[in-house]
């Protein structure tokens, strides 16, 4: 990152003989200064070259399985700001899509999904699904190939309770139908959990063969749930993909993310072995801290307060790295940007949080 | 309690000098092997004493403020259920109406209000909102007098944020047009904010004179809020009304819920002076007992397995029990009951707790 700046950050050839990213050596626990930085959903529609690309491609699921036009989208971040890590364009319903469930997005109404398939046809599909998304790991490859060897490489799935619960409820909703699901029907919650903590391993694992340097689970809808069901249906889950992974041989740094999971965050840390945990906006600076004595942090400004700008924003990073930038640290939202926010407010963040212009 | 049962629970005439309530010695820092017991929402939709009642009164402020109506609302749990506390039937979006805000509700939509007015027409509504609310101490005076002097009368208010929210977004919201609202206009949320908590301190005031001896403050809507914000906008209005409070003479135990703050509940305990603090549904359990060193707790059995119900429902009420029965506690749910719980369950539940079938 040394030598990037705001206005034309390195996109180049990688070197497989570079300097480790600093993104990476935060996540093996080292602590600067200056923290790396991402954003949750960097490549997307707030940048109007994003905009432009997706114009072309009215089917989004198809625009995530094209290789060339993922690679770009994963890139147009990585050119505009100085990031310290590119994330892979993708969507975590691929992969029920790949495990036989029929999955399409309606443009300003979210996701929508056809009926869930019988148990047995979901694990008909387990060991090959990640064969049927070999176009992220080709995005990723590509993305890899691309970029400076000083900015690392993310790939990503959702975590398995969040894919059920829109296998579930099939789009948008609520959450209370699925969890409502898991208290009346714990056994076949855990056959599909089970399908998918397997079918999530092999595919992040894919992605790692394929140029992911780190990997983050995104478990986005952790809130509302009760210690016991949490534990059941997002403790439990993640590691069990995590020994998976690393009996697979997969050795990357996992970041796990359990969005609205509250003061839970802490029990997330101290029993699931990822290098990293991503908070949400409502995280407590002093919880932050105590888990930054286990793993490195990842988060966790408001969305909506990029989006207002103005001093509050300032304020806002500053109050983020004087907590948390005394240990391992990644400076990032709490939540994906919002399509709105203005481009003069990433950047007035990012020069903040680099020190570069 | 002791003399009650579950099928026909005291509602009797009280006695200005009977034994202090189960309910309010635990507000008071006591411990019991059984913990006193009430449910948000108690007084409901899934009762059918409450559907018929509310059948003959299709406009549900007139019903609020219908003395008799809400009085026997308050009422029909306290005659079927062993509850060691009755919670008066009001709404929270009163106080807005008392404002000079419209307030309605259509069927299966929820509220509706009309446009904001100036800050100047709500000011002028600050010291006269709570005599245009006087049928709720009418009705918290009916109530008191019809209840057994070991049974409790709670009074109550939506906090100012919440209620905030509403006057904001007008109706069933996402809450996030609120939020950003307070990050580009702080000057104005204080403003509104201002006039929340003074007629918010007047009207709990009102309700205490008229019978209640216990208060709640409803932060429903407290989740997705920054540390910054929720300093701001939850603990400094609920600081200030409780000092205004007090400053009143007011001295009856009060019961913060900031739903949904998830790690901040420790926050709020350790500034918020409130006796008790009442927990979400996805509080863990360490938390609580944190807290516990600090206020009573209260809650916080999740909705969702009260309405499952099955030997799921059992162990949840018994892991809440072994988790926090060691110290003050008041059991209850996580949030308010669904409409369509079983009765059956919320006996399973009680019987459990109270010992009494």
């Amino acid at each position: 990152m040394t030598n990037d700046s705001l206005a034309s950050p390195s996109v180049s050839a990688a070197a497989a003989d570079g300097p480790t990213p600093k993104f990476l050596r935060a996540l093996a626990g080292e602590r600067f200064d200056r923290p790396p930085v991402w954003f949750m959903r960097q490549a997307g529609r707030y940048l109007p070259e994003y905009r432009a690309l997706r114009a072309q491609s009215p089917d989004f699921i198809a625009f995530c399985l094209n290789p060339e036009a993922a690679a770009e989208a994963t890139l147009q971040p990585m050119r505009r700001f100085p990031f310290s890590a590119a994330i892979v364009f993708a969507d975590i319903l691929l992969l029920p899509q790949a495990l036989g469930q029929k999955v399409w997005f309606e443009t300003g109404e979210g996701p929508k999904l056809g009926e869930l398939p019988p148990i047995s046809v979901l694990e008909s599909h387990v060991s090959t699904a990640a064969d049927h998304l070999s176009a992220v790991g080709e995005t990723l490859t590509r993305v890899r190939a691309a970029l400076a060897p000083d900015r690392a490489l993310i790939g990503f799935a959702g975590a398995p309770w969040t894919v059920l619960t829109y296998m579930l409820e099939r789009g948008s909703s609520n959450r209370e139908a699925a969890r409502s699901y898991a208290w009346t029907n714990p056994a076949e919650v855990d056959a599909l959990l089970a399908v998918l903590v397997e079918s999530t391993a092999l595919y992040l694992a894919m992605q790692v063969k394929a140029g992911a340097q780190a990997l983050q689970l995104f478990e986005s809808w952790a809130e509302g749930l009760s210690q016991t069901q949490f534990e059941r249906l997002v403790i439990a889950p993640h590691k069990a993909i995590i020994a998976r992974l690393r009996g697979l041989g997969v050795t990357v740094p996992i970041i796990g993310f359990p969005r609205g999971c509250g003061g839970l965050a802490k029990l997330y840390a101290q029993q699931v072995e990822t290098q990293g945990v991503a908070l949400d906006t409502s995280t407590p600076m002093e919880l932050g801290r105590e888990i930054q004595t286990l793993r490195t942090i990842q988060g966790a400004l408001d969305p909506l307060v990029i989006r207002a700008g103005g001093p509050g924003l300032d304020a806002e990073v500053e109050r983020l790295l004087a907590a948390w930038g005394g240990g391992p640290y990644v400076f990032n939202l709490g939540h994906g940007i919002l399509p709105d926010t203005p481009i003069a407010h990433v950047e007035q963040v990012l020069s903040r949080v680099t020190g570069e212009i």
